[in-house]
């Protein structure tokens, strides 16, 4: 027997990832953080728990990385500053907005908090990037915009937290003006 | 036997509702959010699991006691609007810096997103009153209170999860001019 005619050998790689990903979000959503086990996750997606360790060493890296492609590269579109930081925190609040994103988030935080290598994880995969490319897109020091970020999404996770809904249109308004006067 | 002879006996209740608390705080400084479990916390604070679940009836609500307990009443001093603003600001961002409070903290709201009766528990028990006794003394709507609540502590949480520490001095005062914004 070839493996290759075996029931699911030779899926691409790309389609497993996309799979598991999507399995993580559904399971946080309806398990919450700490109940979307790596047992849990894996049912979910149909593959082995070993399948999940090969990929991801830890469920925080699963989740880390299932943001970054929740995520997506951020939309620095607008014809001027206050344009692309408005467009870039509707675009965070939306994607916040998605079934499991939120919960995902703020859980990985959590547990960041006492678990250094997750930090560091953490840092390395979500935050510098955006961090980045923002300040390029911003022109401003990245003092100023790790301030920035963690206004934008803090607030947004903390309405999640407390109300259970993301935040209504017209609050992520209030916030992009508020965050405008921060570089003024 | 009398029972008031026997050891521990006698003891307030005040005075094991201290220690639960202070353990539970240890506990999830010790082992994070996730890994500080019920049975855990009555290990360090020397009583039955029983006895936590008679006064608690889950990890969520012992937390958010303990979480009211830390905080305590907000200090609402200052002369004006800005000052009272400012030093309630500075107050969370103290509490938040303790051991064990950012993580216990952002560890409540993250259950809390999946867990409606949690989401209940933490808003009668932590933020309602908190909201109300802070637009009595700003004279605010509810919106902008509940708005600001969200982007002080959200900010907090956030910087905690990111980088592992406390948010330094001057962002902190950079978040007070931020907010002040929002009244004008």
């Amino acid at each position: 027997v070839q493996e290759s005619t075996s029931p699911g050998a030779g899926r691409p790689r790309a389609d497993v990832t996309a799979e598991v990903f999507a399995a993580t979000l559904r399971s946080v959503h309806e398990f919450g953080y700490a109940g979307a086990t790596m047992d849990r996750i894996a049912v979910a997606a149909g593959v082995a728990k070993t399948t999940l360790y090969r990929r991801w060493p830890s469920k925080g890296a699963l989740i880390t990385a299932c943001l970054v492609d929740a995520f997506g590269p951020a939309p620095l579109l607008g014809e001027d500053r206050d344009a692309v930081l408005a467009n870039a925190i509707r675009w965070g609040a939306e994607r916040i907005a998605e079934p499991g994103v939120g919960a995902a988030f703020a859980g990985v935080f959590t547990d960041a908090v006492s678990d250094p290598a997750l930090r560091g994880i953490l840092w390395n995969e979500l935050q510098a990037p955006y961090l980045r490319v923002l300040q390029d897109a911003l022109g401003e020091s990245e003092q100023r915009v790790r301030f920035v970020i963690d206004v934008a999404m803090g607030t947004l996770l903390h309405r999640m937290g407390i109300s259970g809904e993301p935040m209504a249109a017209d609050d992520v308004e209030a916030l992009i003006a508020m965050v405008r006067g921060v570089f003024r």
